[in-house]
């Protein structure tokens, strides 16, 4: 995937601003350009948590200051958390519910890398609507694999719901 | 450092777009942001290269469409690149001129990450202006070191010029 053409033919059919183009794009943290946009402290409320088919799953809003700005599906498959020998604390980090991703490869300074799978568009239900506080029925989404020694440390989802919100 | 408080200081005495602060405070790859706002494949110019004390020097202009977008100087120490390594082709493509460090990154699937070490302002003087095609005094600057297997493959400076560019 050529991630600025994937985002550009989206931009036709459905206008980003240039913050949510760059969410949907960006290799790096997206916590990291949460807090520099709403200049505060990213949180995560988790919203379910289960595991199936021995994966961690969590589904959590991102906050800054109290605003809920994205939807996240993780999904964190145990074999691949084991296979790697990360460090006992690393584990805990990752299947703990309270810390971003963004903020735990930080803290342990994991190299990683991101690659992007999908791009595109999440029609908004009334449930979605009420966890990120708006109205719009239509938001930018995507999914990507966080990679780590070769091998899928997360898949993650993200829905983006700056729009409205920015200054 | 904490980024965004960085960012949101500089904020303050130099009042910054949003697609700057990100520029200034990704630990993703900048030409890839590039790409997403320009609509285009980013291509490096170099303007002056030399080898001292064991470290190559690099100084170039990163454009997309042809217009000038980002000053950038890096340090290469060529013992981090031995000792790490490398496959030939890695540390060729490290060394020669003409393929940004983020494209390098990617193509060769490696896992890294990035440390900001600067964010702050550069007085641009009439060589800059020329280079960047542009009448802005003062623009957006940092500093940052791209780390893998725990050591700095490549420190970067770079001057971000797409205010008055930008869609």
């Amino acid at each position: 995937m050529i991630v600025y053409k994937e985002i550009a033919e989206l931009n036709k059919r459905f206008p980003l601003l240039n913050e949510e183009k760059i969410l949907l794009g960006t290799d790096g943290s997206v916590t990291n350009i949460l807090e520099i946009l709403f200049e505060g402290d990213c949180k995560v409320e988790t919203i379910n948590q289960k595991i199936v088919d021995n994966t961690n799953y969590r589904e959590v809003i991102l906050k800054v200051n109290n605003i809920p700005l994205v939807y996240a599906i993780s999904k964190t498959p145990f074999k691949n958390i084991e296979e790697e020998n990360l460090r006992e604390e690393i584990k805990r980090d990752l299947l703990s519910a309270d810390i971003p991703i963004g903020k735990i490869i930080r803290k342990h300074n994991l190299e990683t890398r991101r690659e992007i799978k999908f791009i595109g568009i999440e029609k908004v239900d009334e449930r979605l609507k009420t966890l990120l506080k708006t109205n719009y029925a239509q938001l930018p989404k995507r999914t990507y694999n966080i990679i780590y020694k070769n091998k899928i440390l997360m898949e993650i989802t993200e829905v983006f719901c700056i729009r409205g919100k920015l200054k």
